[in-house]
């Protein structure tokens, strides 16, 4: 029996590589392709968070998120029509991986006694990093660089996750309200359409 | 004296290393710009792959990498005019280069007692992803997930390399069949010019 | 009290984040997208380096790097107006970085034993592979690759370093030697419009 987190795990991966997917697919790639930028979605922040760490990246010791970006395709190959209606439960599954990836990232560095400014912008990685690697290889401006807020999701949420282990909370109280804060700051952006001021200047 | 497998290799990087120079020239590089893209699609897959592993990447030990891709630049400078009728020999080259780097990959990543499956990705990346690179360096969307059939042949002879391992085959055999499968299927796809699906979808 | 180094260093790390957040906020960034290319820039070639060479990421040990990548953004958001004017200051601050990240890199890799060509190659990725990153960020050409001579100017720097080595000259004048060849050679580069030959060639 998968765990609760294996559960979350699961949905978010899935929600990461059906966003790689669908943005693949716009640029005409091939279902290879498509593969390979919704595993990198998917997978690209936290093999970038281990090579930093110096640990072997976390898909290599577990074929699930090889299997999970499978089933993504298969899914947006069979049902490529109706994707359009989902695109709000889409967003919430992402965001939703984003807060768990967010936690992760945080809870694996601290594990490796890094410093806590550390695990923050592991934190980050871990959660934007893979978009950031797919918009590149389809050939994009970063959406996360110029949009609603979304890696600053990730660093809220970190200092969240910090103000609570100071406090002394639980380990699982201090994860729930790290990765709600990343929720809930990521719905909120979205909703209103909350972005951080364009930086404006001459080069 | 170099080993057969030496001159192949060597033969291998040289095309590679070609094709990303010559990609570079369109867009204006200067020379040393263009060294740049002929050495990292020359030893970019097998240099993330090493990082992967957790190994010292292989180029780092041994010059004559470097030194091939010197060549290939010297090469193209020299005979710029007449490389255009040379295609179909730099084509073989690099399904030969293809077929060796994608052994080279999954026999490394089994004698590091990784599993199979990690094995074929790694193949993949070794063969495949030296090519993603310079695309992305000269700003254009990454040829092999749109064209004719290219990191697939890399999986096909993956599953080929498995199916002689756990036959039994000796390691020669083994090697030679899978290797020879990613040079035919890439023959092959090229000639009728047989590609995966493209993906369709609206975002 | 910081050392004359590191008062070197904190100002070549400030030039190398300015010239990313400045080409980011053409890009109509918001501020931590410009802060994430003025980091990348800053930290992005010494980084690849280290995770060549198998070491833990200099700036995860020392939070001066994060911090003066902040300090950068805080600049450009306050004096967007003026810092054209200081075109020619930050220009010399950029070939200082440079100067002293390739020494930094040539002398971290021979401290690890490896040999002089890979030293070169890496003061070149030290020096130069943050602002090719910076490039494939904000989805533009490399510049290092097509305009005046750049990443050449640590290839030169190296060979003058390793002749002073070979010369058993004093490793501090050794290294002084070196980074002031790196300086002269993009000063003059710059000044005169000194570029490599530019590739001709059709695909």
């Amino acid at each position: 029996m998968p765990s609760f987190v294996q559960i979350i795990e699961f949905t978010g991966t899935f929600a990461f590589a059906i966003s790689g997917i669908r943005l693949a697919s716009a640029k005409q790639f091939d279902w290879f392709g498509a593969y390979v930028i919704g595993l990198t979605t998917a997978i690209g922040g936290g093999t970038i968070r281990d090579l930093l760490l110096g640990v072997t990246p976390f898909w290599m010791t577990d074929p699930s998120y090889v299997i999970c970006s499978g089933l993504a395709l298969i899914w947006v190959i069979l049902f490529s029509k109706t994707l359009i209606h989902l695109n709000n439960t889409f967003f919430i599954f992402d965001a939703i991986g984003l807060a768990l990836f967010t936690m992760i990232g945080i809870t694996k560095t601290l594990a490796l006694d890094f410093p806590f400014w550390v695990a923050i912008v592991m934190g980050c990685i871990t959660g934007a990093a893979g978009g950031v690697m797919r918009d590149v290889l389809i050939n994009e401006l970063p959406l996360v660089f110029r949009k609603e807020i979304y890696a600053m999701a990730c660093v809220i949420g970190g200092w969240v996750y910090f103000v609570c282990h100071w406090l002394n909370f639980d380990p699982i109280i201090t994860q729930l309200a790290g990765g709600a804060s990343v929720f809930l700051v990521r719905i909120v952006a979205v909703k209103y359409q909350i972005g951080l001021p364009i930086l404006k200047g001459e080069v």
